[in-house]
């Protein structure tokens, strides 16, 4: 499907059909997903396609039961990872010697990103780093803590999903992405550690076209959101 | 261009070419950003296109004067607004009404929303609330801090960004999102509040063909975060 077309046809849909999705379907949409830019490519996420009955059942559950989930065909977990840093890290510059990358790119991944990801105890140590130099010259400020590398896992994972959403537009099938879950029961689920943060859990099927969305899209003005500066 | 064709050709490109991008390339871009699935449609998000020169160079160095930003045609500036809550709640209301909207779609802004994004000297309360009840059956965790509004906010923030980047990506220009910023002077440069989050910076522009990309995508193997369950 045409690009714009499919961000025009998504929309999320909060009642399917009895329609199974083929696994394919869902399979292609995890790729594109996958190709999403992320934060230096650290790739810190997690996808769970949920599909053991018992464990769709707990699922739905933990989203409150809500109808996007009850009457979901396929159930997929996006987590963001940050844990993962290190293995990345490691398996990034293995590449990056492999492609003969400059010294500038090795020395950002063995020197650069285990400050980042790292030395969580020196939390308050950056912290003041950055908002002193800051004082002085442009200066990054974060992440500095525990919540905001998380938050920055959360965002790559949020690029990943919306990759995700549109891929499975563009096959003809809808998606809701669905914020209204119980965390800990989701982690529970999944066996996720409490470093692991469950950035949305989506929804697959095909629409039910007399109750799967609720009317016409609503969106505010653009000039509200949209400044020239 | 077809949907997977753009996921694929979408390369986070560092240095471009002199060649203008063309107005409404970035307009229709905005346009698609504006139509991705947020939180409750709440649409707290915005958007700065800088283009003043001054006020252009002030941010290529908020963005620690990376290629990316000094070469960039064009920079936006993707913001989390959860300030916004109140004022997108009420316009909300006003159109559900008037599109005759069931009784528990306007339960939902008129008492939980407020509930959500309001009341911040109850967060505690909301915390214990949330978790004793969670004992005894699912029950949503967050939000309950002024930090997780800000994380629902950024995560809507960033599926509209990632609609921007292949929306540009569409129409043959390329793009870098950048997080290496200084979020205290990109929110002086542009009069936000600290209740304003920087959520990405991001540059536009032809790709320079001998120095836009480094080399080849890195991807690890897809089983590492593709798991069913």
């Amino acid at each position: 499907m045409e690009f714009f077309e499919t961000v025009r046809v998504r929309r999320s849909v909060r009642a399917y059909t009895e329609e199974d999705v083929p696994g394919e379907v869902i399979e292609r949409a995890l790729d594109a997903a996958l190709l999403a830019p992320n934060s230096s490519n650290m790739q810190t996420w997690g996808f769970y396609w949920v599909r053991s009955p018992r464990e769709k059942a707990l699922l739905v559950q933990a989203c409150m039961s809500q109808g996007a989930a009850r009457t979901a065909r396929e159930l997929i977990v996006v987590v963001a990872e940050p844990r993962r840093w290190k293995e990345n890290r490691d398996e990034m510059l293995r590449k990056l010697t492999a492609n003969q990358a400059p010294a500038f790119a090795l020395d950002y991944y063995s020197k650069l990103i285990p400050f980042t990801y790292g030395f969580r105890w020196l939390s308050p140590v950056k912290w003041l780093l950055f908002n002193v130099a800051g004082w002085f010259r442009p200066m990054v400020r974060r992440p500095w803590s525990g919540r905001d590398i998380e938050e920055v896992s959360i965002k790559s994972a949020a690029l990943a999903s919306e990759n995700f959403m549109l891929a499975i537009s563009a096959q003809g099938f809808s998606t809701c992405p669905m914020e209204g879950f119980d965390e800990s029961r989701v982690r529970r689920l999944l066996k996720l550690t409490r470093a692991d943060r469950v950035v949305m859990v989506i929804s697959v099927g095909r629409e039910n076209p007399s109750r799967g969305i609720w009317g016409p899209q609503i969106r505010f003005p653009r000039e509200k959101f949209i400044k020239q500066v």
